[in-house]
């Protein structure tokens, strides 16, 4: 009788969940209408679907090297110089399958099993899941309000001595999900360095650049060679379904990331990687796609409240709102059921990214199209109470 | 400074570096023949690339479910019941970012650290590979001639008593790489009731299915619903780069694999997934595939003895003859180095299958063209003493 590992009794991603009920309902013929994951509604830039069409005319895909196309991480390379004027030699930045892989990699290639990674609550469920499924501790530092919602070395040490722990490494992502919020460059840098003066691995997720709309966006490259940074082309280039992203990594741990990648994922697939190159060059575009999710936002920061859902924190970048339900809900979880299942609105539990106050909250992508926002908060502010 | 975990002290996936290598001198204007990744030619089939195209006009491509597009879990089921009289419940089968990530969760969902899993050696250098860098003991099982290459219940029982241990999981593959080897349905029964009898999880990698030219091909479905199913359209489908693949799993193992791989891989490349459903349809293209594998076999069991590389296992199905390079070398990896940078063949090195006495032996692909195959023995032959 087949039985499952212990390591493998993690929580599921809910926001998935959510988007194969939605599925099914949409495939049923209901008017659904998904703000629950994290996906824009445009499909990649046309430069990207011209490349990938011109490449499916010989249709020669076959496994790149491990870390991807030496052309598409020259060009990655020459993005970082053009637009931030940070030099990085290609050698150090891998393609991966999303981030997703990105994270998988680092996770692996840099901590042992009993090894404690601090992240931020509310955060991205899977990093919580991947780090527990691969026997790492997590520990869940608060980024409330009281925190400008982000990791600080002060609420690190506190949460080292409150848990008795040395912290092993630190993932932070700037622009946040679910909170939106962007750590800016002093922060960023000063959290890298203390992380750096002892010898604690800093993990940067950068895979909301390009969509900051108050603040500022900085990458840990422009002031550290010893991070590992993770990015994407899923969020700002709209390519989710072509599960393509990048890693930035330190020298010298270069072949450990490129040996793990060869076995663990062989190689991203290829026509995303030709396609992604081409979405480099698009940025007139995808400017234009950031320009409709931010009249979004301010829709949404205004409306939101007005139909009894109040944001709880800056909507400064990526493209969710977390708002406060508490006044309908203590279980967000019932409470997103109910919504979907009552007026076909889907959304995230604040529960997936914030196992312990998340009841409270639920989160609402506005990635999609100004007319399914509109409709979605008319749905929504009929129903409420 | 940041410094790289114990469990990532893995070996590199030596055909990678190889392809690397050959990708490196292929740009240079070499003219490279790359017998060194399992790698078909010929693109995906005509009604793939068609399906590819059509999803690219209007581009949307998004999130699928964690376990793929419903349509292609179906469209799999289906080809089970047509072409092998099995029938499977669709939810039981999950679409994977090619059998990469198939192996990975079944290593996760399945074995917590410590856990001691068998492999036979020769065999896949991932499968070792990745159960080291999750914190898995591996056994290597002897599959050579004595054994007709393929795992026994004896000789796992074998291994126990010497290795003082309890095996948690068996992975057999067949046809196996590099051996070809093709375990028939009641030695391949044979073995998974052994497994079921003691508790001992039993993973059947058929990803070389639709590639046997001798021998009896036989899938662990048609007897067992408790097995673990690995497949790919990378092989038989020609769908290397397209990194997309399914499993199989037994009813009550649905769920845990599904919240892996909703957080560790979110879900595959949905233009994979399109092109992969139609790509089932193709089976009349792509039996012409395996009609010039079958004469690459037959020219090659003919000729590599003839210029000094004897064939050490037949070559019943996949699509690779590994043969023994002893009576020139007894470093494989040094040999194929040579061998690519004297004339421009690349090919693996047995090492990277068979740590122990894989320095007498080479691994070379014959999914190439009948040209390329002719061209590389007469290089071969033209350069051994």
């Amino acid at each position: 009788m087949p039985l499952s590992s212990n390591r493998s009794a993690i929580d599921s991603f809910i926001a998935m969940d959510v988007l194969a009920e939605a599925n099914r309902r949409k495939k049923a013929g209901r008017p659904v209408i998904s703000l629950a994951v994290g996906q824009p509604s445009h499909p990649a830039p046309d430069a990207a679907l011209v490349a990938a069409r011109k490449a499916l005319e010989h249709g020669h895909l076959g496994y790149t090297d491990a870390f991807g196309l030496q052309s598409l991480r020259e060009a990655i390379a020459e993005d970082y110089r053009a637009r931030m004027g940070v030099v990085i030699d290609p050698a150090r930045i891998a393609v991966t399958t999303g981030s997703s892989a990105g994270f998988n990699l680092a996770f692996l290639a840099l901590f042992d099993a009993g090894d404690v990674v601090a992240i931020a609550r509310p955060g991205y469920p899977a990093y919580r899941n991947i780090l527990r499924a691969l026997d790492l501790k997590v520990i869940e530092v608060e980024a409330n309000a009281a925190h400008e919602f982000t990791l600080t070395p002060e609420a690190l040490e506190e949460a080292e001595r409150v848990h008795g722990v040395r912290l092993k490494g630190v993932l932070l992502a700037s622009p946040a999900n679910p909170t939106g919020t962007v750590t800016g460059r002093a922060a960023l840098k000063r959290l890298a360095d203390w992380c750096a003066a002892r010898d604690t691995e800093f993990i940067s997720d950068e895979i909301y650049h390009g969509l900051v709309f108050s603040g500022e966006e900085a990458t840990a490259l422009s002031f550290t060679d010893e991070a590992v940074v993770i990015n994407s082309f899923s969020k700002y280039y709209c390519m989710t379904g072509w599960r393509i992203g990048w890693i930035v990594l330190p020298e010298k741990l270069v072949r450990v990331f490129e040996q793990l990648a060869q076995n663990i994922y062989i190689c991203a697939p290829e026509l995303s990687q030709i396609a992604a190159e081409a979405a480099l060059g698009a940025r007139t575009q995808l400017d234009g796609y950031r320009d409709i999710y931010r009249a979004n936002r301010d829709y949404l920061n205004d409306a939101l409240p007005k139909i009894g859902l109040p944001v709880v924190s800056p909507m400064d970048g990526a493209f969710y709102a977390y708002v406060d339900v508490s006044s309908h809900s203590n279980d967000s979880v019932a409470f997103s059921k109910k919504m979907l299942s009552e007026i076909d609105i889907a959304a995230t539990p604040g529960k997936d990214f914030d196992p312990l106050t998340g009841g409270r909250y639920l989160r609402l992508s506005y990635a999609g199209t100004e007319a399914e926002i509109r409709e979605a908060v008319e749905r929504i502010g009929n129903w409420l109470p």
